[in-house]
């Protein structure tokens, strides 16, 4: 991802929790408003998806699932996002993103809207596997769901 | 398609045949040669194909297979068109596309290269179901093999 100046076209480290509890601090935190959705998806993970993240709009391509994968980043126009978002009519989501520094790591808590309201769900995404490792989750994380599919964004969507 | 002035995200019309015999006036025709390659294709024939034709970039989707199916296009800029190209590997082909002009239609006469060298395929797009229905295909043409997965070009990129 590009948020933390890492190269677009990189190999993701990530770990995913259900959240039992929000933070205090949750209420300073940067938010955005997310709405993504499909063009297309493979059975083993490999997928298309388009998002416009407040008002930036992106394409993004995945490939692997769980713990580490392959993911390649374009921005979009405004104009091409038009273009696209019809075809992910019926694979869709909507959440609201919290983004939370938190010791050395940024935790990403996605709060679901829509069919799934009720889902709330931390990503934390490390520098490198020994970091990875490492990580002490926070009391307020519930069970960790690295890799269900289950939980996956594409599954959610067309859910 | 946005060749013929139609408008992009449109339902495309068009048969597939393969060639017997290549006419002599495909010497005189415009060509392009077309490098793509598939980012993600579900088994019902949804994917999202990019393309370089000559010197120009696209991202397309399609949904469905066979005589008609829904498709939306973008242009890519080059900086874009090169971040997604690496995710194609393994899922890509080339070939040397011929338009010709031919009484109310235009066929596209495709030569593959690489792997695919020797086949040749020719399709025709038409404005509406009563000229498909009606076209006479031109000596030269071999076998129909419209909807046929065997020379679905998501099946010859990853063969």
């Amino acid at each position: 991802m590009q948020r933390n100046g890492r190269t677009l076209g990189s190999r993701e480290i990530e770990r995913k929790f259900l959240v039992k509890s929000l933070p205090e601090k949750l209420k300073r935190s940067r938010r955005y408003l997310i709405a993504q959705g499909y063009l297309a998806s493979e059975p083993g993970g490999r997928h298309v998806r388009i998002r416009k993240k407040g008002k930036t709009a992106s394409l993004t391509f995945k490939v692997g699932r769980g713990g580490a994968r392959e993911e390649r980043e374009i921005k979009l126009s405004a104009k091409q996002f038009a273009m696209l978002w019809p075809a992910t009519t019926g694979r869709r989501l909507r959440k609201l993103r919290h983004e939370l520094p938190w010791k050395n790591v940024l935790i990403e808590i996605d709060i679901y809207r829509g069919k799934h309201a009720g889902l709330v769900v931390a990503e934390v995404e490390f520098p490198d596997r020994a970091t990875c490792r490492k990580f002490k989750p926070p009391s307020w994380f519930g069970r960790e769901v690295t890799g269900e599919k289950r939980y996956s964004n594409v599954r959610l969507a067309n859910e």
